[in-house]
């Protein structure tokens, strides 16, 4: 009641904004946690930005911060914030004193704890703007509070605070936006019960950085240069870096339970990859459009694993959690305080070209950058000295966005004088001043031309102004943001238990962090120096492949990895020696899973593998369309077709989908297909029939007690599978056994008692199909894993 | 007669190899053009090495200098030669007097000028043979003689001069071997009517660089380490070069006809590129697997067009031309002494490598090398001076195969220490003292494990003595040679006439011969300074893009190359749209020779081509198998599908071949393609239809007075064409014109005449089937190029 007073006599004493600028209507900023780190830091500073920059025209405004704390208590701790508010230098001392004298009778504090206290916040400024009569513009409301706080808070706004029709809601909200793809989508769901998609403004203040802001534009208006490279041919990699010497501690009770790759990866690093990354709109400026280019932009990214990233945790960083969460001396955090991701997007401009992610603290150095570095596309004959002068081709070519810190402590644009002179708003850069010694990406500063901001802006600051203007495309849509917990999710589930290497923090960390891309992963370059926490599981490396005898053939056994690999070698052997034969492969697959880290090997590591030469035909086939994700085809399609260049005329799918219907008997699918076998393989004999082994004995499509494909002269068959879908559509075994070679692939601790139980028994094809694979002058290999042979 | 007298004597007088090397047998090395440039600066010295290497075990040598000249002078010039013959340091100058001494006695000098002279050296050879008591092992025809002589001496030395069954013959010959397929295959064809291919040693003398002869090796002494990076995603670029700091000063005769991609690229970096790019072999000393393997290489490789080189000449070099070839002023030679040459291979190990081929006389400096550049696959997140220090990761990575001369003055193979450290034959590579003050190709020597031969050999030395020991694998054989020139072949054909690019020569070169890759071509990086010796012709640029009407319908028209890019992107913003709007893309193609070019501006320029939600349909079809190179869908993926990734659900060839035949009616093919289409596009009505136009003015496969597809309800039509082969298949016009959009692309001369008539008459597809394209309620545009529409 003093506080509402205290406003009204504020209000009364003149520091009314003109009537012109009243007349636009007034704004109500509500900033909740009021009193708390970023509010102190970074959000007053920005909301008196907003006001000194808006205090001469447009709406009038008022600024209430909240929090749970007692009345007098909260204000005074406000105040005391309030207080060290300044203004940039270039503002003259006395208008400063005036807009700061004016900004602080223009705000006041609430307790905001019960309902009633919304109820009351709301009388209170619907009681001031009718008092002044101003119509009211809008409301803002910035959630700066744990996010455990915000539902309640929701709640309550959306019954109690919404302003009248005709004025604007904005909620503005701070990350963490949940931990994973499902709590993201719980919150979502949660706030889409208060808030309409169009009133939330989700913070990701990178998005305020001026040189983060900058990607889209520049792209935009730098057409005529990037057009032509901005793709695989000429982009070498892209770094995106956000290092940090500051460590975690007095945070870790944040920090634990979210870790470098939620802290700063999922969401600042990669809505730069997607600036970078995205098809530009027509209009950048559109955030629908731009929206609906990153969605695109995050569908095109490769699944990222395991092996996508390295995960480091500085030394010290165990200590400070047991301390900071009195945890006992033997606890052990595997929260990373690094990390190194690598990521791919599948798009045709940007397939092959590895972006990488990097951020941790306690490294050496604090800097932000996006480096685009371009391939040498160029050859000087001339020898090095001459080479190395002027703006020669042959120089490294990049493009950097320069976030802040490091070497440069500004934001910039940098672009390599050999590449192109950037089209750049004089309004907002302009060119910096050359510091020839300084050196940047081992490179001169004068090798590049140079932007910084023509003022430099806080990132809040900026957001604050963008919140204000309804500027929607600087924030995080919900469909944004689960695209992003979407990508990062199954990384994060995978490397929940996985042990980062230790580091020492600081310039010792040497090349310690150093990692590499390893075969579409990532690797640290060092072998690890210090002893793992958990003990190692053997590796392949730690045992060699067995070779030995299954069912009288010959067996080959080894870890998975290992083995898979040795039989796509032996595979590639087997297909080299056919063409040189013959001129051509016939390969038949199976489907189900054990092939597809197969395919990946062969797709991935096999070069020479004679595709142009190979037929690819089905081993058996789901009734389903082809295009299903159930379909044997579509597997082998996406894993493998996709990546290598076998001619489509070379591509047999199993005609399971006929006259728009799947595998009716009358359409003569398997006809069809064993006619297409017998024109084009000599004697039906395949080069290679690919097989697995089912848990209950079954190989291809062939079940126990199958009516049809165990024997008789049919080459292929439908049969009917004990699990959905039902229908199949198999090879027979008298035509797999008249195949060159069979190789049959079991993998897993599933598949152990099956293994164990078919190494026993004889030739009983209707109890165990798989016992019936006996190739009549072919060889038949079997490939077993020792988790299958073992156990 | 004297000679053979004095011959007899020395063999008598006591300079006899020892018995148990006699028991051997005897070889006779001829040398034709014993008295020649190339024999007195490195044969001679190559016979001597080979005969201290043999002279005390294995066989007894005589060797028999001849050339035209008579032989008193003929003896006293080439015995001038032979004084001059010396030995490595090494050797003891005692033994090297006795050695040389011998050397000597075993000389001597033929005119070999007519059939009788052959006969003669024939009768001499077993005259000593039958003297001296020894058995012939062999004989060795070095032809150091002009190309023009070839033939007539291969028809003597076939018809007289042939040892006696047992003993073998091998013929030495050196380039050039013709200066195109077309006269490579002549004299391959004349040689062949005299000699085996077993009995032909064409000489390349880079197969006798120690660090060439290398690679093979190297590679596969180093599988281990090179198997998982020697591919597409771990090298950058390969760079294959010889400058020379000499001009063609006094070899104008030679050099005016050849030029510097005949005289080096064709042979000696072709050799190398193959060594580098070829699968390896099993056994790589295996001349024939070896062979083998380089053929497929050379069958991987990308045809070359002319933008694949820039081609410079030097200053001087017209002068020369005019002073030595006796020309009057005004000539001017068009020959380059300067190339670089951009080469792909399409092998799956390679595509997308650029192999940068250079060469040029009149440059900065002497060197030759073969330099592998791997990509930097490490992220270093300490800062700069760290990330310099040791063997980091993040340096660059490059195998070099130099083969001698410029900073290192020594033949050596190195490989960064942050690669591997190789296996090496110790028996022939050393490790070389560390020069830690030398940089070569950026960094300092000691970042480089650096091999240097334990015994540096002339490769004239290493080939005679390959000879001598039957290494074919060292030589050329004809099908190599013959890969090669047709590989080389269009390129030299289409750049007959280019106007090389002047340059002053030596330093003053600058940067004038940089020249960098442009969408897979190269072009030099400055504008050319000087004035070009022949006027322009006009190129797209100059002229505009024109907007216009034609048959009532919007006309684009302009030069073909930028009509096809405009038309291409007409069709991306098509794509775009129909995705957008409907969630995919119908898209229906001709078949013909415009739409390559077409095909190809798509696959090679349009990243944001949404190819994954576009469907491929055939607008029409030549009744031959789909993998015959008529069929019009063979074409479209060859030139298209190949290079995007269009879902193997979405391509949709017309069933021509059905049931092992060929457009059958009762196959009912055009019912099961119309049905097709009814199935999959909404209302049948394709996103966008792309047509041709024939001279005769047939459209799709509907030819003029066509009883079928130009009315009525069927929608899939069969055909028949004037031209073989008749039949087709085709879309009919009612279906075409039920299409949202339908372009017309219409390019060249030859369409000019058809043009200008079809834009006067009406609508009369009975006569010309274009002139009822004619889009119910869907868009048509004219792409007609300058030629087309001007004449």
């Amino acid at each position: 009641e003093m506080l509402r007073t205290a406003v009204c006599a504020v209000l009364l004493l003149g520091s009314l904004p003109s009537p012109a600028a009243a007349s636009q209507g007034h704004v109500s900023v509500i900033l909740l946690g009021a009193t708390g780190d970023l509010a102190r830091k970074y959000l007053w500073q920005g909301l008196f930005q907003l006001y000194r920059d808006h205090a001469s025209g447009g709406h009038s405004f008022t600024f209430h911060g909240a929090a749970l704390t007692a009345p007098e208590r909260g204000q005074r701790l406000m105040f005391d914030v309030l207080k060290k508010l300044s203004c940039p230098p270039d503002e003259p001392p006395d208008r400063c004193a005036v807009l700061k004298d004016q900004f602080l009778r223009l705000s006041q504090y609430h307790q905001l704890n019960t309902a009633e206290n919304y109820t009351a916040l709301n009388t209170e400024i619907e009681m001031l703007l009718r008092q002044e009569g101003l119509k009211e513009a809008g409301r803002i409301f910035y959630f700066s509070v744990p996010p455990f706080a915000y539902t309640d808070i929701a709640r309550h706004i959306n019954s109690s605070c919404r302003p009248p029709p005709g004025a604007w809601l904005r909620v503005v909200l701070e990350k963490p936006f949940g931990h994973d793809l499902e709590s993201a989508r719980e919150l979502a769901a949660e706030l889409a019960g208060f808030f309409r998609e169009e009133e939330m403004y989700r913070v990701d203040h990178y998005l305020g950085k001026q040189a983060v802001a900058h990607i889209l534009p520049f792209r935009d208006q730098n057409r005529q240069f990037l057009d032509p490279i901005w793709n695989r041919h000429h982009v070498e990699r892209v770094e995106i870096v956000l290092k940090e010497t500051v460590d975690a501690k007095g945070r870790t009770s944040f920090y634990e339970q979210y870790g470098v790759i939620r802290d700063v990866l999922q969401n600042h690093l990669t809505e730069a990859l997607l600036f970078l990354t995205m098809e530009l709109p027509g209009n950048v400026s559109s955030a629908g459009e731009v929206l609906q280019r990153k969605l695109q932009g995050f569908q095109s990214l490769r699944g990222l694993a395991k092996g996508s990233a390295v995960l480091g945790q500085y030394a010290a960083y165990g200590g400070h959690v047991r301390e900071e969460l009195q945890q006992a001396q033997g606890y052990v955090s595997t929260t990373p305080t690094f990390a190194g991701v690598l990521i791919h997007s599948d798009s045709l401009r940007w397939e092959g070209v590895p972006f990488l992610l990097t951020s941790g603290k306690a490294l050496d150095e604090r800097v932000g950058y996006v480096r685009v570095l371009f391939k040498n596309r160029a050859y000087c004959p001339q020898s090095g000295t001459l080479r190395d002068a002027g703006s020669s081709q042959c120089k490294a070519k990049q493009i950097i966005f320069y976030i802040g810190h490091g070497a440069l402590n500004t934001p910039a644009v940098l672009v390599s004088r050999n590449l192109f002179k950037p089209v750049m708003p004089a309004s907002s850069w302009k060119e910096a001043a050359v510091q020839p010694e300084l050196h940047v990406f081992g490179q001169p500063l004068s090798d590049y031309y140079v932007y910084s901001p023509v003022r430099e802006r806080d990132a809040y600051s900026v957001l604050i102004s963008n919140i204000y203007h309804g500027r929607k495309d600087f924030f995080i849509t919900t469909e944004n943001l689960l695209a992003s917990w979407e990508f990062w999710t199954p990384l994060l589930d995978s490397i929940s238990h996985q042990s980062p290497r230790l580091y020492p923090g600081g310039v010792e960390n040497q090349h310690l962090l150093d990692f590499e891309m390893v075969g579409g992963e990532l690797a640290f370059a060092l072998a690890e120096p210090i002893e793992l926490l958990q003990p190692k599981a053997p590796t392949p490396s730690d045992y060699k492949t067995i070779q030995a005898k299954y069912r009288q053939s010959p067996l080959v056994s080894a870890w998975a990895e290992e083995l898979v690999s040795q039989l796509a070698s032996d595979m590639e052997r087997a297909a080299s020696s056919a063409v040189a034969r013959a001129g051509h492969f016939h390969l038949a697959l199976s489907g189900g899973s054990s092939p597809v880290v197969l395919f990946q090997q062969l797709a991935r590591h096999h070069y020479a593998f004679p595709w142009r030469y190979t037929h690819i035909w089905l081993v058996d086939e789901r009734c389903v369309p082809l295009a299903d994700p159930e379909s044997n085809f579509f597997s082998l399609h996406n894993h493998l077709l996709q990546s290598v260049r076998v001619p489509y005329f070379n591509i047999h799918p199993m005609p399971v989908h006929l006259n728009q219907r799947l595998c009716v008997e009358e359409d003569r699918g398997t006809e069809l297909y064993a006619k297409e076998i017998a024109a084009l393989v000599a004697n039906a004999s395949f080069d290679l029939v690919l097989l697995g082994m089912g848990a209950d004995g079954h190989t291809a499509s062939l079940f126990p007690h199958s009516e049809n494909g165990l024997e008789g002269a049919q080459t292929v068959v439908l049969t009917e599978s004990p699990v959905k879908p039902h229908q199949r559509m198999s090879l027979s075994l008298p035509l797999i056994n008249r195949a060159r070679k069979v190789f049959v692939l079991v993998l897993g601790k599933g598949k152990h008692n099956i293994t164990s139980l078919i190494s026993r028994v004889g030739h009983e094809p209707r109890k165990w199909p798989i016992s019936g694979v006996s190739p009549s002058s072919g060889r038949l290999v079997w490939y077993v894993d020792y988790e299958a042979l073992l156990g």
